[in-house]
């Protein structure tokens, strides 16, 4: 990406956030925003995103929950300063440092958090085949592993924190095997497009410290019924509830 | 247990299979019944079970699928016993090692299977508190690691091989740790006792040389409705027809 890029301002939570973005290169979508509504934080907590990109999980969870203490670490400038920006224009206080995760800055290590949360690329980049746009490639498919995520993101957590991902359905393993005996309470919710679909993405919800089993449950699906019958959009009311009026995605211990 | 100990004879898949197995002890229940139903064997090909017991997987599976070639190990020479005994009394032919599969006899280790089944003790043997029943204890809480249990399965794959395990799900990160990349096409489904439900069990299935991603499937009720209304089993149909016809368990490719 160029210094001068072309953004748009996407509308996220029917316009309780308002998110400039690379018209080309990494865009949120749904995953971010589900992700927000998932943690459990509770005003006045602290909250570490790694790899925030523009922001929107962030701002998602900050325009949710009162008085938290927002922190975001973005690997490339140009998506940290649109999250600056965003976070501004959103009147949301948000501190974002432009870092590698695995030498993050002293401001951040000296600290701890409630919550980290993190949406990570979702591909390894394995093959060597870099897109043109060497940006839109790095937050799709990092060359930082996932066990460098999860563990910058445990260091990070208070006792008892919680860690929150959200992840491609087939880098489960590759992210079960990142987790070690630090964290416990380890819970996997699949998320389908429908009832009874093989799962697309899941959310995963750890806390350090905890020392009970790991749990697989119920997956939940984004859509009503077998098939997309119109044009009509048709989120299940509950999906539809957390992506156009901002509410909490109610996750069951 | 001593040389000596109390049996009884219990039929499974509606009494195509009958199972002498020790009062005491461990007892096969649904599970190596779900896992034979849920093995893609065709007629002649071979089978190897790690840690047999008595037999309920490998009889069950020599009933449903012809001209298998059957083999088993079990490290317990009681239950080694008794699973050959059960092999003849039910007519089926298997060939059954004592053996610690650690280090499995050469005439197992000299060959390759279409299939490896297993269905590994459910708990790690960690708290060091053994029960006063010690091969009762071996069943459910092994000092064999899930790792090698997986290792040794996946020698003895001939290559497009497969493996098909079942397990207790808060195994899961357990397991999708040892799976290295000897196996592909890896699948997890999860199984509950009804809808809507936590896993409490799965069924990983994964292919020798295979390069497919990781897949989580849709969980598969074992039982009707929300909770159970009466005294009445309440399997639903497709259990039931495996539980008490011996019908294949179709698992989604």
């Amino acid at each position: 990406m160029s210094e001068a890029f072309d953004t748009t301002v996407d509308a996220f939570l029917g316009g309780q956030v308002m998110l400039e973005q690379p018209t080309k290169g990494y865009r949120a979508g749904l995953d971010p925003v589900l992700l927000a509504a998932s943690v459990p934080a509770v005003e006045g907590q602290s909250v570490l995103e790694l790899g925030c990109g523009t922001g929107a999980a962030l701002l998602c969870l900050g325009r949710r929950v009162a008085n938290l203490t927002l922190c975001g670490v973005e690997l490339q400038h140009q998506y940290a300063e649109l999250c600056r920006k965003n976070a501004t224009a959103n009147d949301v206080d948000a501190l974002i440092y432009t870092a590698d995760l695995r030498s993050l800055p002293q401001d951040v290590t000296a600290r701890t958090f409630d919550h980290v949360i993190s949406n990570p690329p979702y591909f390894e980049r394995t093959s060597g085949k870099a897109s043109p746009l060497a940006d839109r490639d790095i937050a799709f498919a990092g060359d930082t592993s996932m066990v460098d995520w999860v563990d910058a993101a445990t260091r990070r957590l208070k006792p008892k924190g919680w860690l929150s991902l959200i992840q491609k359905a087939d880098r489960l393993p590759d992210v079960l095997r990142t987790i070690d005996s630090r964290l416990g309470d380890v819970a996997v919710y699949p998320i389908t497009g429908r009832a009874n679909r093989a799962a697309d993405r899941f959310i995963l919800r750890a806390r350090k410290g905890a020392r009970g089993p790991f749990k697989l449950h119920a997956p939940i699906p984004l859509h009503e019924g077998a098939s997309h019958v119109d044009d009509q959009p048709d989120y299940r009311s509950e999906i539809a509830g957390i992506l156009r009026n901002g509410l909490a995605f109610k996750l069951p211990d």
